[in-house]
């Protein structure tokens, strides 16, 4: 579906601080695309939903559907707002898209940066850089919104969410983990689970990693329960390479991976659908983060490179290496004194590309 | 059930470094109890599972129940052994003592000692300490058993995990974390949830939460969704007070939490059944460790620790206060240069409270 002489791009800025860093996410894909950008914009998130009630409408879904890729900055409103219920626009907008377009591959790189300060003291990585890859499954597992709830506000309540993990489903990524881990150097996939508790689905889960591996003779397979994850990326971050797991593991992961590389400012991610029959979504890790939203001191970086991990899904691995190396020496040279501004920064890494 | 001048004591060593650390455990507590130590010893885990296929006899948790609690050392055979199916420790003995004995509140202290490094670097917590307690709900969520699976093993297998939560379970929860933040001095309560996307389970845990709020107007109540939590304890650990939260965040925020403040081997949990109708259960958070077994190099201050809330747990907080300042005091003065074998520690410990 895609053109070789441009791309054909929806643009999705959302809510708060969405359409600022997507504002220099393009300014940046525009200075290194080799390709035309042809962009449509969809104003979807909290202020249609509030003016309209309308959250993702079908005719909209389906002329998403007809591009190359999405580009999304971040969806969710004001916390407590009376008039958005609780996660209406996440699941309405956000994970119908990755549900619709069959984006079973959550990818999420999370690397150390020359010149970002991190949470974790210099004795935890001894001057080795973290750089591993979080593949996180992206259509199943506790997201399938297969919960129910009985005697809804009384106090006989009860509540249920239901995992759902095919064989169909885990292959697939698992498979696609796989082939990401045999491209890297050190070749290491781990696989994160609970397989101690959540029998059925840790079952499913490791049997397919195990039958894949058989595919991959020069990757090194681990496993390690979630908890246990929990303790390495904070105490030994460096080990990990390619890391697979579940929909809700992954998001958790891949938060505390974000934190302990330098911040949600800088994590990027792609809602990727690897077989190409729907177009991928590339979205910061982060959220809209109201309470700084209008004031122009986000850090877009994170959206950048998010533009940087579609470029590579389109086939255009020379510009994405580019759009990423402007990063670096962007940030390597950041002042952490001076703060910049939202556009300062797209400005500043889009000149390097031009 | 509990007598005045004695601790009817059930201790289950368990596996690979349990018996190692619970008998540094017990010989603290011994030193330090205002009253009689009665122990009767259960000899549970893989051993008696590879000799017996016993994991947990009937008879056995019947006998246990008779005790004013359990002190648990770890369990969990060597990875991989091919006669032991992964997890079945874990649940048929572990998770079960939790479901029979109804603990339905798994407490787990974090806090930085002086002395002890830890992986955070020192701009993010900025010399202050971290002091929080996690009150992971011990008998519901994803943790019930819940799941099932068809077409195991072929192509076309789906399995799935069932999270249970009950008003019920949800309530008695989380009105004992609010009563625990009641009696701190921040007052503090944080609930942790994916309220966003687990919509009916997070229901119930946000509406009880604000119900029983209004029992504690001193107490301030924030919540978290189990991602951005990664983050906090990353960067701002400070910021926590008291945590409420279901099984398996509880499971994932604890071994977190254990590792930014100086590792899973001290760390400290009760399994509590608040109410006293049947005897509560204290363990070190780390597990049997069969890589270091039999070496005496197992650190048991996570144990001795335990055995301190078990003292507090059965009314003896002033025995339960003099643990831990003896465990400070030892932590303070410990020489990281210096590996002390298990016993070393726990002679240390002990002979600061004859
Ligand atoms: C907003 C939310 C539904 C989403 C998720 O849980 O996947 C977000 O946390 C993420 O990681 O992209
Ligand atoms: C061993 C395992 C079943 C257990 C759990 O998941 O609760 C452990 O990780 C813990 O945190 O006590």
């Amino acid at each position: 579906m895609s053109s070789e002489n441009s791309i054909r791009l929806a643009v999705v800025p959302g809510d708060g601080i969405g359409p600022e860093v997507t504002a220099e996410a393009l300014k940046v894909l525009e200075a290194v695309a080799p390709v035309t950008v042809e962009q449509t914009r969809y104003d979807l998130g909290a202020e249609r939903y509030l003016a309209t009630g309308e959250v993702l409408p079908d005719s909209v879904l389906e002329e998403i559907r007809g591009h190359d890729a999405i580009l999304l900055g971040a969806v969710g409103g004001k916390p407590g707002d009376p008039n958005l219920p609780p996660g209406i626009l996440e699941r309405g907008l956000l994970l119908r898209l990755r549900f619709e377009l069959d984006h079973y591959v959550n990818l999420r790189p999370s690397r150390t940066y020359p010149g970002v300060t991190t949470p974790l003291a210099d004795h935890v990585t001894g001057g080795r850089e973290i750089d591993f890859v979080v593949v996180r499954e992206g259509t199943e597992g506790p997201y399938t919104g297969n919960g129910g709830a009985l005697r809804v506000g009384t106090p006989a309540e009860i509540a249920t969410e239901v995992s759902v993990n095919t064989a169909y489903g885990v292959e697939r990524v698992v498979r696609d983990a796989f082939g990401r881990a045999q491209r890297r150097e050190r070749k290491l996939l781990t696989l994160v689970h609970k397989t101690n508790v959540l029998v059925n689905a840790g079952a499913v889960w490791w049997r397919l990693t195990q039958q894949v591996a058989q595919e991959f003779p020069e990757v090194t397979v681990d496993y390690m329960h979630v908890d246990a994850a929990m303790i390495f990326l904070a105490t030994d971050p460096t080990r990990f390479d390619v890391i697979v797991t579940d929909n809700l593991f992954g998001d958790i992961v891949t938060d505390l991976a974000a934190a302990i590389t330098g911040g949600i400012g800088l994590a990027a991610s792609g809602n990727v659908n690897p077989d190409r029959t729907s177009p991928s979504m590339f979205e910061p890790v982060h959220g809209s983060a109201p309470d700084i939203a209008g004031q122009g001191v986000a850090d877009p970086t994170a959206a950048i490179l998010s533009a940087g991990l579609l470029l590579d899904h389109l086939g255009h691995a020379d510009a994405a290496a580019a759009l990423e190396a402007a990063v670096l020496a962007d940030l390597a040279e950041r002042d952490p004194a001076t703060k910049r501004s939202t556009t300062a920064v797209g400005d500043a890494v889009a000149a390097r590309l031009a």
